[in-house]
């Protein structure tokens, strides 16, 4: 039942029988802004939701691996492709739906991509193919802005939520 | 019951009668390194694991909060202190144990603080006056000598566990 355990100052879900404590907590979404030379590694849903729209490679990061290597996991299960990260481009705070996104920038190692089991279709895109009336969320639109607007930076503070997008709901 | 999901491809905690799944996935710790003119703030846990050693005001990140916002309360919470947070001063990956350290750097905006309800003792101390010895973490360790060695810089990538950290377990 929902109930607040004792020492704790907010209702969590506990077993009556046994005092087990389910602490629900914010989740980590991991993925990468990838290119090759002047293009941008983008895949299609091929899932719910927005099953269909263009993302960043990215998902749920998972129990027992680091942040990179989640990202990294993500490019390979969405893209069949191979990254190497070389730093946090962005950390997005979405408090609405609980959601922390690390989105780190990186090069594919070779320009060989294909979709995995939850993409329609893979691409390496330059800046002015981008399909931005066909992104899945306006996060991918600001990963990608902003990896645009950092090329040649290195060791700056990662960037988060843009200051012009529309207030979440 | 522990299961595959259709569609995944990692087992996950199954429920046989309606399907439901829960997913397990890392967590995330949000804390602070804060300072009034040269002192840093310590806080003594009362509660355990490592009851009675110094640590770093941090905490679990809540459901429905922004990392910064977890930060802050972690503070308020820990050390009844108010904080101005300026930048994020590190990300640690503790894979071992499936956590996401988030250390962040600001200044108190008083030096008024106070033991809450999870410490016994609140600390402003120079670093010279820090206990070494009486830490409860190494990432206390690591986060205080980042912040001392950041000093100065602004707009930085935040720093990741030290070189020198011996292995994880």
């Amino acid at each position: 039942m929902a109930m607040v355990p004792e020492g704790d100052d907010r209702e969590r879900l506990v077993c009556t029988d046994c005092g087990y404590v389910r602490y629900d907590n914010p989740k980590i979404i991991v993925g990468a802004v990838c290119t090759w030379q002047d293009r941008y590694l983008l895949v299609r849903r091929a899932i719910p939701p927005r099953e269909g729209l263009w993302c960043l490679p990215s998902g749920f990061m998972e129990l027992g691996e680091s942040t990179e290597a989640g990202a990294a996991r993500e490019v390979w299960e969405e893209a069949r492709a191979h990254v190497d990260l070389t730093d946090l481009l962005a950390l997005y705070n979405l408090s609405h739906i609980s959601q922390v996104h690390l989105i780190y920038r990186g090069h594919l190692t070779s320009p060989a991509c294909a979709p995995g089991p939850e993409s329609h279709e893979v691409a390496l895109l330059t800046w002015d193919a981008l399909p931005w009336d066909r992104l899945a969320y306006p996060n991918v639109a600001w990963a990608l802005r902003q990896h645009r607007a950092m090329q040649g930076r290195t060791n700056f503070a990662p960037l988060g939520v843009p200051d012009d997008a529309p207030p979440l709901p």
